[in-house]
């Protein structure tokens, strides 16, 4: 059977409650579209996990700040539902704003319910620069799970800080599901998948591999010894092109996403950075 | 069988799986413990509905102020339970400060996720006084419903705001359940029931008296064809006692909870009030 487009909330709890009375187990792949390899592999390990496979795709409106790229935000359904077809996912679940946020309200906490991640996990890392994003995030990611209700539910490795807000999310609401997370997908010459890499200039792109190239920089350098990250920092930056803006580069545990200062196992390093106007993210864990 | 005392999420968890699997109708009765016949509708009116029926008595930290009466307010969970077994609940659900917010954290948006309601619904009556309030009530309402994961969920009419709110979180975050709303229970003189009643001196609590008498004396001059909220205003603060300090005396649309300056049919007319220290709420729907 084809994977089909669903956009209606309670069409797909109709589907999700015969799924439960089957006793089957349900993954669930929240997406904004735009699908590329990286959502792949993460609708891939759903299959192998679950027996029904819902991937949902909703370019948020509340985790997008006045002045990014909402609009301007690739938006590919059909090819979506190809790519989810091809992979076997059962449902593509594809609500309008309205659908998932009603009518007659302001998409703001003046009007909206807001889950609100901790503030010491929020106030850092790219929520520094995205004030209210992961508000925005855990509040879509919620209601999301309150509607497929899935046993699983898969996110990339890529948005660390996502994941790590999202994995604390359900331990403190005691949501009764496992957050999978999978690991970073790239290009063959480095570059990680990113559905904003489409807006990259073939020279932007060029220039956007070095940051890559700085996180494989720090790995060998943690890997002749070298623990101390102002001097990975340095390392880092040294390898980036000069057409590339970097907006942080962090070392934090992996585990409690503390600051650290010595880079050991299980460190996550992470960056932010512009390639003119694309704002981009990647990590590697060491 | 007797109501049992669970103290432990994952206690609770198997027995709702269990009851799931049978295909039976849960009920869940959120409450502060201190149990008195209002909390004794709310469980009547569950049993009606619900094949299975849970009280859960926690005093949630998260919704004290530092200022209030978190270490005060009474306990009294063995005659709790009693009340519950008397009335056929299955479960009192009791857990411990730290089983509900695990241990090494802040009870604080520093370190917890929060639910945080629409400022345009917390920022007024209760929760102008008591700032944080309802991001606690929130949070820890949605944690008790992803515990139980009941079909209905019983509160009572006499925290209007509250009931509003969670209504509210129900359609925002796309939950499962249904709220049920219970009428305010009374003593034989009017007084509305609140487990905070107990803390009143025979003299505050004939002062108290009289708070209802001034929400009867508002449906009175209504009734009488007075619909200026004003006048009804001016009414109600003639009959209150002179040792009543009253925080607000509110008239709001019951459906869409906005002020109204004419009283009609479904106005909600809400006061809170203090009686010496103890601050009471009251309100009716006229």
């Amino acid at each position: 059977m084809s994977t089909v487009i669903i956009n209606n909330i309670n069409d797909v709890r109709k589907n999700v409650i015969d799924w439960k009375k089957s006793g089957l187990k349900i993954g669930l792949v929240p997406t904004m579209g735009a699908l590329h390899n990286g959502h792949a592999s993460l609708i891939k390990k759903a299959k192998e996990m679950c027996d029904k496979v819902v991937v949902s795709v909703f370019v948020n409106p509340i985790q997008f700040g006045p002045n990014e790229d909402y609009d301007k935000y690739p938006r590919t359904l059909e090819k979506d539902r190809e790519l989810c077809d091809k992979l076997g996912a059962d449902i593509v679940f594809a609500p309008t704003p309205k659908e998932m946020y009603g009518e007659n309200k302001k998409l703001s906490n003046t009007d909206l319910t807001f889950v609100c991640p901790p503030y010491n996990l929020v106030d850092c890392l790219c929520g520094k620069s995205r004030p209210g994003h992961f508000d925005g995030v855990a509040t879509v990611v919620l209601k999301l799970f309150n509607i497929v209700t899935p046993d699983y539910a898969f996110f990339g490795q890529k948005d660390a800080q996502q994941l790590f807000i999202l994995k604390n999310m359900v331990k403190d609401l005691n949501l009764n599901l496992t957050i999978i997370s999978c690991p970073i997908v790239r290009e063959d010459d480095g570059l990680a998948l990113s559905s904003r890499n489409t807006y990259l200039s073939p020279d932007e792109r060029k220039s956007a591999l070095t940051i890559s190239k700085a996180l494989k920089q720090i790995e060998l350098s943690y890997k002749q010894g070298i623990t101390d990250t102002n001097i990975l920092f340095d390392a880092a930056i040294s390898v980036l092109d000069k057409n590339i803006e970097p907006e942080y580069i962090e070392f934090r545990n992996f585990e409690t996403f503390e600051k650290v200062t010595e880079a050991k196992q299980n460190t996550l390093v992470a960056i932010a950075a512009r390639a003119g106007k694309t704002r981009l993210i990647d990590n590697i864990i060491l």
